[in-house]
């Protein structure tokens, strides 16, 4: 059964790394010593070493150890024998190329969809989804595929955002970009505010964090979806 | 000799469609009876021929007739021949996947190095440079390649803006994501604003429309570009 938290961001405008989830995460990865970092989509262009050390810190905090997927010979391996994950944040295009050169996105769903507890944030969490292509990030590397993890039966809009009424920019707005990508493609597309994550747990995706969240649909009008509902009707 | 407009986008704010470029595109396209239009990157989704149909009645103001690619049984046929060719903003994945999959990417290339006078706008406007890899586009379809037409020696950031000092968003700001970029990629990335536009002429690449560009090359800060610069320096 799978045991998951998708979050929009892992960090909160004048708050610390990770730190709105901790109380969350302690009990989360709460029968795990340490867990496996996965640090590929390198926010900041920053370096596997200096991402995963910047984890350790933060998880140290609720006495969970951190090694990096980097540090194994044998990645694959590393995944199937985890106590826990976490993907970070940063490029998703970047993400998506790693874990597809390192032979390693069917591993990593297998071994989520048995249970292994994790966690994403931000681009982490857009690889739960169905395909990357509803990522804000600029697509800095060419992957071999869109395809993701399908943890969920849609796909994330992270760092979601409605368009500000006084705007005079006239780039898209982020439901225009969800409404094109709705003329190609068919599955829902959920946008997950700042400060929002999914709990996929026992059989159950139940939106967390206390903001709404907005629900797109193809040939359907956008819905907005309170904190806590439960979100197994999205199919 | 090339003779391009690029511009970071079709409409200003409070504004009609290429209403501010008209007086501009009168003398760019002043040899030319009726333009080729190409409506691949379909904004908001609206169909070849709606975009068309509005892009005809916008050049009508300055007496020029506007055919779309789409009526043309043979597209690269019909980029030889064209007296001028303009291509329209909208999602820039689909707009390389679309000259890609009807084969037109080289003859469009090598076309506009042969003078046919071409105005892009946001989309547009990205595939001049050497990659798509700047769009701010969502990825709503797999192109088979980022590369794109290279009519400049550099990529463009159309629709540009700095990130707002007041801003609590912790999605990662333009600036951040040409960093991101620029740790996998050497070439430089210009920043254009809405408003702006590069006019190449006469071997020369011209910054026009009043405001500033921002330039970003790997491994130095970024400069701030004022209007009616020559900008062959950037390679």
């Amino acid at each position: 059964m799978k045991n998951l938290l998708l979050a929009s961001t892992s960090t909160l405008h004048g708050s610390n790394f990770l730190e709105y989830l901790l109380p969350e995460l302690k009990l989360h990865f709460k029968n795990c010593k340490t867990i496996l970092f996965i640090p590929y989509a390198r926010p900041d262009g920053i370096s596997h070493e200096e991402y995963t050390q910047k984890t350790a810190l933060t998880f140290a905090k609720i006495a969970i150890d951190v090694k990096g997927i980097h540090e194994f010979e044998n990645p694959a391996l590393a995944i199937k024998e985890a106590e826990g994950i976490f993907t970070g944040g940063g490029n998703t295009f970047l993400l998506v190329y790693q874990l597809y050169h390192n032979k390693i996105m069917t591993v990593l769903k297998e071994t989520l969809e048995k249970g292994t507890p994790y966690l994403g944030t931000s681009a982490g969490s857009n690889i739960g989804g169905l395909s990357m292509q509803t990522t804000n990030d600029m697509p800095i590397i060419y992957p071999p595929s869109f395809q993701t993890l399908g943890l969920i039966p849609f796909n994330l809009n992270v760092h979601f955002l409605e368009k500000e009424a006084q705007s005079t920019h006239m780039g898209e707005s982020r439901e225009t970009r969800i409404n094109e990508f709705h003329q190609f493609n068919n599955f829902p597309v959920l946008g997950l505010k700042e400060g929002s994550w999914l709990e996929i747990k026992n059989g159950k995706i139940n939106l967390k964090g206390g903001l709404t969240a907005k629900l797109f649909r193809k040939n359907h009008s956008p819905i907005e979806i309170t904190s806590e509902t439960e979100l197994s009707f999205i199919q």
